[in-house]
């Protein structure tokens, strides 16, 4: 089993409580409230600032010139590409640059950034890049399930944008190298009598992705 | 105005929403639920050893040795006296060391600790110090307002050893330190300028302080 | 006068120092000893790559947006086109990548390269960019003063390329931007309190460049 | 073969040169230059300042509340008993405290002090342990080697105190602790895979240590 595959079936509750979220198969079938989305649009705007300071943290934290270009290339994605889409993803929801910018940021949001920001810090590049993987790879898995349904394509759909940006072959390639350099670094630097340290690292990790779903989830029951 | 005085002003709703929290009046008339404390308990163990964490960091941080002898006085103080007795207040009610290791860390905890070690670990030493202000320099306000109530020491109140334990001389001593060595590098590093990061940073710990109240008196809810 | 024109004016005797050592003007007229930019060469590969790191540092200790895309701007710049300018200029000196990844660090190499991370980890952005100045801005000033010299770009000069790439429109429009971005944050987070350690950290980094070229000069002198 | 039997085989020839360096001899016949032990003294009073950092440092970095104590309790040590024995020790030589203060970083240990900072920052808590070792672990198997030869006790031998400091029984017990815990932390984090890593941080920890005792040797030559 891979050392990604462990980390899933030690975290087998917490990943399933993060990827089947009710918010995901809300975007599924199109019936996510607007207001929960437009919230988690928001703030997964200023998580995407923090995360652009993790991969920056983890070309810092790179043993190997290889690891700092890799880790440089997603930096760049984020900063370039990804907060652009995001910028006009909002728009298309009526939320102007001012509005992401001004907002206070969630709780949820300071939890989960933060936290893999000072697990990455304290440890190495390997407990940095656990912390990450929910995000990273867990995207990946949670748009292809989506994106197998078929009301996830519909033209009724309004996250059918959403869904299609992380289930396509882009995105999806993005978190296969995620994963290929997340083996490659336990390969080199996990221990079996490290590796409840790590497990403990990745559920956490999860934990507070479902908790970011559960913020926004919360932010369309109180409106409807 | 001292530089703490406008933090304060600046920040006031959030200031007051923390330092005047029901779980702090619960505190002070007796009223809490014992469920919600003993969840506080807990969290705040958990919270102290990212705490010491963060003092060392404040060590690491000093540009002068005298700052540094002064943050490593703070750390040997939470590592070789609160921890200790705060184990000990613990066992009064019911929690033994075991209990308090094995308790999975609230998210509240996790955004508090982890906000305080990245705002550190990003700026300079006043950044990390104005962080670590709410706590520190609040705690004592809080407990010298609970203390001023005449139900506060009665024999009664199980949270009379608590209100006493920040009430009284020691650590009054330790906040009145602590803010004379914020002022000292507020003379040295703040600028008008800077002054608006200053207090979103202010701001946004004294508003996860407050949450971490909320997150004991929600536990009082549920149970009773 | 400006932020870095006071920081030149405080530590004029060792910015004459750096910018006008032996091994500047040996680039000049052709004179330096080929061992002694060979080894210079080396070790300013492995210096490149601590750079990268420290740029990267530098994204991840921004308060702004706007800070992090500079940053990281800098670090592409770095990574994907300075490094293999490098690996290509080196090459026409005969030194192959092995030559470069197999040659030992030099200890002026490392103290200047970790002196700049840890300055940088230890304060804010500010003083991670004034401990960076000396080498970004201050390469700029000694490539125009050099090119300035009709010897500079004779045919028969060795180190022609060299001094053109650093005097050249490119380069020269990098260091105007660093310079201009560390005008800002001294507008920001300098005060008159603090500005004896930003100059003692100018000044050490200073030092530890002008001990970069006496290190290749003395690699000159040990052949020839 | 313990894992610091491994680190000290696999660089033998650094450790030999740094542990048997004409320096350590000088001190055990009493044949070394004062000017040259004046100027390592007044040096590693600097180099102390940062070591006590890089201890606050391990703090930070300790993933168990055991680790974190056994990081606290060696800062109180060099803050509250080594710098202070070594006041003691410099004013003996004439050196006062404000000889300490004010004079300037020599480039060996600003290289030996950064380097230690910054791979224990980039790596794990192991990283910055194994970048420690040559100088907590070394001095006292130094100090023990120097103490068996008749001459270093001598009354005439103006380096006996030193001698007899890191010979005595509190230094050799710190060295022995920090080499269990330096064990034990190697069964958890380290990987056959890994050891290059941790060999080559080791070997130029020990190489920077060799210089640090070739710079005060070399002081003592410009004199006589």
């Amino acid at each position: 089993m891979s050392f990604f595959e462990r980390l899933k079936t030690e975290a087998s509750a917490e990943w399933r409580a993060y990827t089947e979220h009710p918010f995901t198969n809300g975007l599924a079938d199109g019936s996510l409230a607007e207001a929960a989305f437009r919230h988690y649009l928001v703030q997964d705007y200023l998580f995407l600032i923090e995360f652009a300071r993790a991969y920056a943290l983890s070309v810092y934290k790179s043993p190997k010139l290889a690891d700092m270009r890799e880790a440089a290339a997603g930096l760049s994605t984020i900063l370039d590409i990804e907060m652009n889409l995001h910028v006009k993803l909002c728009a298309g929801w009526g939320l102007s640059p001012s509005d992401l910018e001004q907002t206070p940021p969630a709780v949820e949001m300071l939890a989960y950034t933060r936290y893999v920001l000072d697990a990455g810090m304290r440890g190495d590049l390997l407990a940095l890049k656990v912390a990450l993987a929910p995000c990273v790879i867990g995207y990946a898995e949670i748009a292809t399930r989506l994106a197998s349904r078929p009301e996830a394509r519909a033209a009724t759909n309004p996250y059918r944008v959403w869904i299609a940006e992380y289930a396509g072959a882009p995105y999806q390639e993005v978190a296969v190298k995620a994963r290929a350099h997340l083996e490659s670094l336990a390969d080199l630097y996990a221990t079996p009598a490290r590796e409840a340290e790590l497990i403990a690292i990745f559920k956490e990790a999860t934990r507070l992705e479902a908790d970011f779903w559960e913020m926004g989830w919360r932010a369309g029951q109180h409106v409807e």
